[in-house]
């Protein structure tokens, strides 16, 4: 099975192409190569197969084109700009999440190759109010334009998919947490800096809340979701193309409290509260209460709750170690 | 108030500029002139203010520009590519539905206006699996490339309206029943054909069973949708910016049994039944049962039922008369 990765730069492309490393193969066929896409020049890592690296914009003449060339069996389209940038910068976000994917598309429709396409979309797809849970059949009226366009992608996967061109699965990721490395220019960042920044010894800034909610997978889990999204029997998937991911739902007091429970106070200590009003304004009306029932009856699976968050990060991030 | 009608050649179009040249203000504004713009030269009528007429594709270079050229404080998209052509020819559908629109979208963001802009979606963004009632948060999940160019439109119109580059409004029309003049490529055409043309002496071909329900609006309803839709406050509609329209729920049985309470025996026997399989599943699956309760309390009104929808165009097109 051949695998392109677009977005393989980022850090669920390259968690994932470690996984897909480790497991060599997907729905018992043996993986026979993955091709890592990105604007910036990806990290080649060592696997049981060759791996290789392709840059460019997916939104240039041309670039998609080329990074299917290898006629790929399974895509994984995880670029894309993201909600701080392009509320930030109106023309880049469309550009690259808006026509970029419809550059894929297109590019893919006219390859005449039918692959497995797994996006990865976002719950930033929904904006409230909100009725007491989010169930499946929940409108997509995003208030952000990275919303928007994610909500856009989702509906050309399906009717493309629909027309055959080919087999797309969304899958509406969760925030990720706790999301590692540096913070991007996400305006949900402080969920993983409140974590990640006291168990490495450093503080963080809070600038919401304890009451703030949120809808949490961890990196694991949301390779987990990409790896089996990836191998779904299509007729199982049904019409409906998009489907929302099964989360943690806690508020950030809940997190604090599972990160004094594992960590201690002292670790705690080293969360300082600045509230920022428009952080607080932007995640305050965030969806964070799902029923996710069409991803349960599928088979994802979610993390335990918000401690088996924390542990997941210790142990692929910090080698099971906190500066306590 | 300067108005711009795209789709100006159409029958909505038609019948919206004959309202306002019969009204000739809107919310206490004089009307002081209004285009008809559409890829076909439109008609012009004689109305208390200057109409003009222009003719071009929204997807190409400039048109959109050209089109807003005069500063509207109104705009009137209603131009699209229709259902079953949409799904006919895949890429015409795209370029004038999708490409089209956001051309629109971009021109007047870029001329610094920031018009009220009415948009004509459709019930089509919805596909079942339904509920028992579609309520205002259902989701639009469309399977028909048509509903798809639709839900992107609404989309893009409410991050654009968000964005403040214009005041839009999406309205879910219902299907226009009874549709005057000949058929067009919408496979939903029968719901008008087996009226209009019993009506007008003719035979009409029904090609679905009496249990296919849909959601109906007469043009005189549908024209009002529009007039309201265009003094709105903006306010009053908030971040959610496209509305399921009211409409009457009928069945096809339904609707006959209005003919013959108002026509008699003689001119339903011109109604033929020829089963075409392909037109019944496309539309036993569309959605007849809302709960519009948005547009009830923003001042939408319907129809009062069947029968007064077909009491409406023996008034509106046949002058009073029907070929008994």
């Amino acid at each position: 099975m051949r695998i392109v990765i677009l977005g393989g730069a980022g850090m669920l492309g390259r968690k994932l192409v470690e996984r897909l490393a480790a497991i060599g193969s997907l729905g018992g066929r043996p993986i026979t190569g993955v091709v890592l896409h990105d604007v910036v020049e990806p990290a080649l890592i060592s696997a049981p197969f060759p791996v290789s690296a392709a840059t460019g914009d997916l939104a240039d003449p041309g670039v998609a084109e080329a990074a299917i060339a290898g006629r790929p069996e399974l895509i994984f389209h995880l670029a894309a700009i993201v909600s701080g940038e392009a509320e930030a910068d109106f023309d880049k976000g469309y550009r690259v999440n808006l026509h970029g994917t419809l550059k894929l598309f297109e590019a893919i429709r006219h390859a005449g190759i039918t692959p497995r396409l797994v996006f990865s979309s976002s719950i930033g797809v929904f904006r409230g109010p909100f009725p007491e849970t989010i169930t499946d059949d929940f409108h997509t009226v995003p208030q952000t334009s990275y919303g928007t366009q994610k909500a856009i992608d989702e509906l050309l996967l399906t009717d493309y998919s629909r027309r055959g061109f080919f087999d797309g699965v969304g899958i509406r990721l969760p925030t990720i947490c706790v999301r590692p490395g540096k913070p991007n220019k996400a305006a949900t960042g402080f969920f993983s800096n409140i974590i990640r920044e006291p168990l490495a010894g450093h503080a963080a800034v809070l600038p919401v809340g304890d009451e703030v909610g949120m809808w949490h997978a961890s990196p694991r889990a949301a390779v987990g979701f990409l790896i089996h999204a990836a191998s779904l029997a299509s007729g199982l998937i049904g019409p409906r193309r998009n489907i929302t991911m099964p989360g943690v739902s806690c508020t950030v007091g809940d997190q604090i409290a599972a990160l004094r429970a594992i960590a201690g106070d002292a670790v705690v200590a080293r969360i300082r509260r600045e509230p920022d009003p428009t952080i607080q304004r932007i995640v305050s009306g965030a969806a964070w209460k799902f029923t996710p029932k069409r991803a349960l009856d599928l088979g994802f699976t979610a993390d335990r709750d918000f401690a088996g968050i924390i542990e997941a990060h210790i142990a692929d991030e910090l080698g099971g170690r906190i500066m306590a």
